[in-house]
């Protein structure tokens, strides 16, 4: 058995992007379970734009504390029980925090910790991502959308783990969809292999113009995961009386309180902006993963990920997601 | 009869408030009526912040066009016509412009223009007003918010002609109902005459921690009259799940894209911000006015005038929508 586990606490609040010693590996030695207690090796960690949010403020969720483990989604095998419900070799995904092992306890439910089983010929990352935090996310954000055939979606990080899967949800419901991403790249890769209508690389300087060219009947659905001026230009071609769902801001999430210029276009155009956070919707999670899994088995739902090998890897990985490193899922290999 | 129309026409678009000459005065012949055509001599106007944003720019309506008379609300009497439905001694209200004399035809439904009963007892003005534009919008604001009993509503702009009717119809339904105006003696009117349980002086330097403690429970709803810094403090103060029934930014218009700071509570407290235009539930008129007028009736629903005298006063009156130099409904005697 291992003795040792490395962990990364948070050691400073980061002031834009992560700096070198934010997050601070450490070892720390392997807890002797109690009864009542599981132990989990982690083998993937789920990256996440929130996780920035996490570091720095209170927000949907508590801070996490200076000096503790830094809070993240993981995968993770049990590798020693004394917890009536788990046994050696299960699988579990759930909070796990950047660590090599976990203690499951009596705080598994709040941890969202929970048994996933083993799925023929499918990556055990998928819990983290299509079945996971981004298809949960992309499934209740296109409900509060409420597509409607024939209507134009438009989706920012459209190339990132939950825009991916919007998209193809969109596509789905028989929507015109249109991808906003930051390489032509990303771009054809949401336009070839995953059906998006139109994808737009808001980094090209005419890229307005092209979004505009892209919604000849007007936007009706704003998938926002970006903020900013990319939400700004998305708000300048919605139609009246659209909705959008506010998923994320990630590009204010490294800026102190950007804020949203041209919010007047919220009561001129009559829109409906809604945000949401999935946890809210964790009694739901079974029928929204079974619709995915559905999806994803009759291959409607296709994914992609991008891999970082090492916990001590992990800020670096966060850092990525503000960079736009990567392409559909961000992991971290542990 | 009168051959002489004065008139008010928009000269330039105002930079910040109005400037002498935005509006000149001109005089124009009455017009001579053809078949199909009315004449109203218009009586009392209204004054909206709305139309601040009709000067300077395309909105849910076009702008005003340069050397055009200014669009307004307002009350008249017809004195003349050769219109099937108009006979002299008929009172209408509708979209008469900022004039001395109207001449309504076909375009009167697209004008807004109907005809009004007289009721005893009770201005001619109350068109305008309660049951006019301002005691729809709230009527129609108040259905986005969905008040539930015991819930705490916020309204801004508290002692305007709309913010007043809110926070009235608030009560009606058995919520919680702070205002925010700009006087000691606004803030004295809502609570002792209108029944708002607490109201807050944003000009008190100590205001949003008299708002905070105005609120014990949160806030549950936001009928957002201002924008800016006042809907960034209610934000703050917003519990999870609450709704924003966007009717107005009046603190912005005035201003090139103000924006709004701290729009990311949005995403972090899961808010429905929704923005309405009262125009858009024309069909439904009948069916608020009713019920507005029986509130009326009833004494659920006061109401206060500011009545400047003068159509060449119409200028200032609109200025006097920014400095919060009116109580209630703000009216032009012409």
């Amino acid at each position: 058995m291992a003795t040792v586990n490395r962990q990364l606490v948070l050691q400073s609040r980061p002031k834009g992007m992560l700096a070198l010693g934010d997050l601070q590996l450490q070892e720390t030695p392997v807890p002797e379970l109690r009864d009542g207690q599981a132990l989990g090796r982690v083998k993937y960690l789920s990256i996440d734009p929130t996780m920035r949010v996490w570091m720095a403020m209170d927000s949907y969720l508590p801070a996490v504390a200076i000096g503790e483990v830094m809070r993240s989604l993981g995968f993770a095998e049990i590798v020693e029980s004394r917890h009536p419900d788990y046994k050696k070799g299960d699988r579990v995904s759930g909070l796990t925090g950047l660590q090599e092992y976990v203690v499951i306890d009596a705080n598994a439910k709040q941890s969202l910790i929970q048994k996933v089983p083993k799925i023929p010929f499918v990556s055990d990352t998928v819990f983290l991502g299509t079945l996971g935090i981004n298809g949960l996310t992309a499934y209740f954000g296109m409900e509060i959308a409420q597509p409607k055939k024939g209507e134009t979606l438009v989706v920012s990080a459209a190339a990132g783990a939950t825009g991916s899967i919007v998209g193809q949800i969109g596509k789905i419901h028989g929507c015109r969809v249109v991808g906003i991403a930051g390489t032509d790249e990303k771009c054809n890769w949401i336009t070839r292999d995953l059906g998006f209508d139109a994808a737009i690389n808001y980094k090209h300087t005419d890229w307005t113009e092209k979004l505009a060219a892209a919604v000849p009947s007007g936007i009706d659905i704003d998938f926002e995961n970006v903020g900013g001026e990319i939400m700004q230009s998305v708000l300048g071609l919605m139609n009246l009386h659209g909705r959008v769902a506010l998923c994320g801001l990630i590009s204010g999430y490294t800026k102190e309180d950007p804020g949203l210029a041209s919010f007047a276009a919220v009561l001129m155009k009559r829109l409906r902006v809604e945000g949401f956070i999935v946890l809210d919707y964790a009694p739901r999670f079974t029928e929204a993963g079974t619709q995915l899994a559905q999806w994803k088995m009759l291959g409607k739902i296709k994914d992609r990920e991008t891999i970082v090998e090492g916990l001590e890897k992990a800020p670096d990985a966060i850092n990525m997601l503000f960079t736009g490193g990567n392409t559909g899922k961000l992991i971290v290999k542990v």
